[in-house]
């Protein structure tokens, strides 16, 4: 009997040329794909929600598969995961959770929205261990000024302004972020600053151009009201720059 | 005129076969020799303090080595980072700081103690992002019985118990342990554990296998009065288990 499963999905991005399977490289989707396709005796297809980019990471990717198959839909984490320790890149991605949903029920499609985080540090010479895992800027942020930013960007709006060329074509620019905010821990001279992204939709690259162009607002070369304006062009040339990968976290599917 | 250069060090050991020059592979040593010849346009060996194993890191390694060559001491920090960002690897290995010292001091030689740092993850499910720079420990570790366990360790003893086989052999296994704390961050269920241990020298795994025998403990399969047991043993076999390379850090150097 054909059954339905929901996968929650944990990756560091670092080792991954992205989440879509591609000929030659390692992706998630295709790593994922092999092990599955092992586990199960049959081969899977899975459909990710987020097709996340090289060097991206992931604390809760969700992706749905089906097929006829005798593993219980709970024991799918632990056989995955012990085929997957086995290669050299051992242990950085790892399924949390794996459960049966009705027929139907599409990971991405029936996604009611998605939380990104992107973590951004702020300090002149950041330790090696953090070059994978988040945006170094060197000079101080002025965080009031990027909150004053942020809020002109919460609503529904036409973003095409953040939309880089490249990704899948979209019937409409015009997305719901419902939730933007931006925290800080530690000193100025060493912090780590967090924006977190809430919405029903993201264009190709948007929390990174966002992100890229919070900093520009932090480093006093756009001023905050100026988001009202970059809003209004609808032009990708009016933003920021695109922040780099590895600083960027999708948190959380919301269905 | 010959110069003699002391050299600061920062690096992620995940993608180096440890410290020291090998054939074919990837070392510490075998990268900063080659790029540190090319900026100084002359064949460089150098002598570094400690000989980290693969997969060990370095807050504050240092070296030290001795040419006649034209760049000045201050500008081969940029000069060789620089040449290193662009490999493969980039940023997982960098120099913080680069000066002349009076010709015959010896990084090493002349080094009056070090400080190690060891870290562990105290929580079921860690993150896949903490896989290379942490232990993980699932079960609740007794911190009280760590420390009062720790309290023996601190001072001058043979710590030929806490020596693995196959490093350079010394003439004694007489070390002293100027300090050694343990520190928690973050609640029960979820905190890293971090092991700081300052002494005149170190043999080989000592580190790795106080963390591990500190582990035991903090599990309650060794009662922190037995590590009176284990100092007088001399016996390798009667210590715990050798924590893995991930977790641990060279801080500092002291001269």
């Amino acid at each position: 009997m054909e059954r339905n499963i929901l996968l929650t999905i944990e990756y560091d991005g670092t080792g991954f040329h992205g989440w879509q399977r591609q000929p030659e490289v390692r992706t998630v989707q295709g790593v994922l794909e092999e092990a599955l396709s092992r586990v199960c005796a049959t081969p899977i297809t899975i459909d990710g929600v987020s097709r996340t980019d090289a060097g991206v990471h992931a604390l809760g990717q969700r992706a749905t598969f089906s097929g006829d198959f005798g593993i219980p839909a709970d024991r799918i984490p632990i056989a995955v995961n012990g085929l997957l320790s086995g290669t050299d890149r051992e242990g950085d991605l790892r399924i949390i959770e794996s459960r049966q949903v009705p027929s139907g029920f599409h990971a991405r499609f029936d996604a009611k929205g998605k939380k990104y985080r992107y973590m951004i540090r702020n300090e002149e010479n950041m330790a090696v261990f953090l070059r994978n895992y988040r945006y170094q800027v060197s000079e101080t942020l002025d965080m009031d000024a990027m909150r004053t930013a942020a809020s002109y960007i919460i609503g529904e709006h036409d973003f095409a302004c953040f939309q880089a060329a490249g990704g899948t074509p979209r019937e409409t620019t015009v997305r719901t972020v419902t939730s933007l905010d931006i925290f800080q821990e530690g000193e100025p001279g060493a912090r780590d600053i967090s924006i977190e992204i809430a919405g029903d939709g993201f264009l190709y690259n948007m929390v990174r151009i966002i992100t890229g162009t919070l900093v520009e607002v932090g480093r006093g070369k756009i001023a905050p009201e100026q988001m009202i304006n970059i809003l209004d062009s609808h032009d990708r040339g009016t933003a920021g720059h695109t922040a780099p990968p590895q600083g960027l976290y999708l948190v959380e599917v919301y269905y």
